[in-house]
């Protein structure tokens, strides 16, 4: 294999040439967002884009690594902000490397045994994310939130564990401001 | 293990809190570059810092990735530009990614088969090192040119074969330009 360069806009977060942008709309998270009230009520008129990214093809094999740019746009079903479905990789031991290009956001972050954390990021930010800690991005900001992600070639993706169980705590906004609260619907993983 | 968040400096390409600063100075690079009688004559006088490097300790465990910021003097020695030592992974199927955050400069890479090729850097430049290239970077401008480095945890390095061999081309300044040009003293290896 031969290298390559890509271009990585530092105002747009974005970067060229890419092979593919993947989008996930309100109608790809269906359930995922705490409040299902507000959720079915906006499907029922519109299925907002929540978030998208855009991903180079590499060889999903040990010892390359693979990028990609997220954009989440900025807006909140019910009380709770746009996010990313969040996902544990299909290899569980391995990192995520998270650079914050543009806009406001928050990281969660999970093991199956429950533990919890979670890192504010804006521009400038990198986030490691060790082994075994599933992930998901949150856009707290009032425009688009956009960032950066480096991960080993072969690590893939467990999105199936974070739709059976949610995230331990959600990320809602209460007088304005983020507020960082349990999730009355979270279930430990079996 | 837990996260862990830093602050890359867009400005400036260093990122905080890091672990350690590697210095190398000209005597740490005997007879790596091409005008062994200027590389003399400079080291009668002083010891020139030619580049440094920041890390953050990570494990040095596949599945892991490490980062590093490496910020490269302005300079030549003789007619060739100030640079890297170079080197290929220790495991050297894996793979490097580079993000050019300040200054110019250019990318040399080589197999050990006598495979060649470059690329040019500059801010928001990615460039993807795949598994069994070796990396050197130059720094062809007038102001420190610094680059964030991103690599799988078990990739280690290999400088020894770069020391022995050197690189099958070398970036000289001719006519205030930078120009590639065969390395006379290259060595296929055996």
């Amino acid at each position: 294999m031969r290298s390559f360069s890509l271009l990585l806009d530092f105002k747009t977060g974005e970067f060229t040439p890419h092979d593919r942008i993947n989008m996930r709309k309100l109608s790809h998270m269906k359930g995922m967002f705490f409040d299902t009230e507000s959720e079915l009520q906006i499907l029922r008129k519109e299925d907002p884009l929540i978030y998208s990214f855009s991903e180079k093809i590499l060889p999903e094999e040990n010892g390359h690594l693979q990028l990609a740019t997220t954009t989440i746009q900025p807006g909140k079903i019910g009380e709770e902000y746009f996010m990313t479905k969040g996902h544990y990789h299909r290899r569980p031991d391995t990192s995520e490397v998270y650079l914050g290009m543009g806009g406001e956001g928050c990281l969660l972050m999970q093991t199956v045994d429950g533990d919890f954390d979670s890192i504010e990021i804006r521009q400038g930010v990198i986030a490691y994310i060790p082994p075994y800690w599933g992930h998901r991005m949150v856009n707290t900001g009032k425009t688009p939130f956009i960032f950066f992600a480096i991960y080993p070639g072969d690590a893939g993706h467990n999105y199936g564990d974070i739709e059976r169980t949610g995230f331990k705590k959600i990320l809602v906004e209460r007088d304005k401001k983020p507020v960082l609260i349990d999730n009355p619907r979270w279930k430990q993983r079996d």
